[in-house]
């Protein structure tokens, strides 16, 4: 299997949400840029920089869209792949554990966001409740 | 563990990129988004412009930072964990399975910056090759 | 002049930051979108969108350049270009004097970062004086 | 009056986008960002990185918003404001005439979208012609 040579090419396994965790992704990216020798590129801030780019190309795909119309699913596809692959580049190169990050969130979020004040509301959480 | 409650607060048991699929995480938003009624507003149109809106908060973390210098760690961790919680609401939405879309474009990827001609560039697939 | 036969055109004139002002780029933005019948497509939310789109195509000449190394020049006129137009297109389309808005805006900024306390600082206004 | 006085605040007479030139808006910020010694900070990497975070304010005050829907108008106005600001103080850094930018891009768009193909048409230009 080639993706075991460490070229960093996709392994043949299919991955999945429901099975592969992002460690798995993780690792495959780390000897794709290695053997690219991108890390040098890779600082923090361009990876940053790449991640609100790429967030961008996916948004450019809902561009003078009607609710309801959607984009291409091979584009939508590539562009969120290109998300997370840029997301966990970016994680890794901080040390940050995104699923940990994700818990952390969501946790204040339940706070920032009581089912009784935020239900069918979407006012940020810093206004919520000041509407009658 | 109130998580297991369906108001969609965050489980007791921590989490990791090591162990904890996506869809645990996307599981978890989905009782979240649905507690709040907060479905009719995701459209998939909307959670491409929150993406976006997520990855620049986390963008403005680095901005006018010098290379190497950080932004604290606390913030950093809480962006990149909106980040993750809204690619997922989307992906979600849109019935996309986001390891099998990281594999794909992986698998591209290895083509388009074949390592002898990407090595140690940062040029996009389009122009390499096209210097000495 | 063709700019003058409605189509839309550019005009034939040199235009200049020292001269032009910009309601003469709104009034040939207007004739060049509604000879194409455009205006259906500019909804306020869908300019705002395409403005972050554009913004973001400008960052992407910058990324994994180093500090001084700067993109092409035509690349860069293009998409600056694309930005004053966007962003003219959209203060348009809700009726907002730009240039007005600049002005509030630089006064608003000259209380929140009064030279005394922001001097030589890269800190937002609201964490000013927060260090020794 | 203390806008004359060289530490950069606006001035008292009101500009509007029909009489003044945007040069005159880059003189009052190049002014502004002296007396605070910021142009230390403001490389062309970085105010291209601050044009898309403000940006993104702007789109984010559109989200989860029905079309027909707008946000509040000072905070529009206010927004706005930032990204002409941040766009000036990018373009005067670089060397760029804006309005001449925009006019070679609205003449390179005039041939991209030519009235007889784009009209009603919502396609990039190089999809244009695609579909019968």
């Amino acid at each position: 299997m080639s993706g075991a040579a460490g070229d960093g090419s996709a392994p043949a396994a299919r991955w999945s949400e429901a099975e592969t965790p992002i460690a798995t992704l993780a690792a495959a990216l780390a000897a794709f840029n290695h053997a690219r020798d991108w890390e040098r590129f890779h600082t923090p801030k361009d990876l940053a920089m790449a991640l609100s780019v790429e967030a961008s190309e996916l948004l450019e795909l809902f561009l003078w869209k009607r609710d309801g119309e959607l984009p291409p699913r091979a584009r939508l596809e590539e562009e969120l792949g290109d998300v997370l692959i840029t997301l966990v580049n970016l994680a890794r190169r901080l040390g940050v554990d995104l699923l940990a990050a994700a818990e952390a969130k969501l946790a204040l979020n339940g706070e920032r966001y009581p089912v009784a004040l935020a239900r069918g509301k979407a006012s940020k959480y810093d206004q919520l409740g000041e509407e009658p």
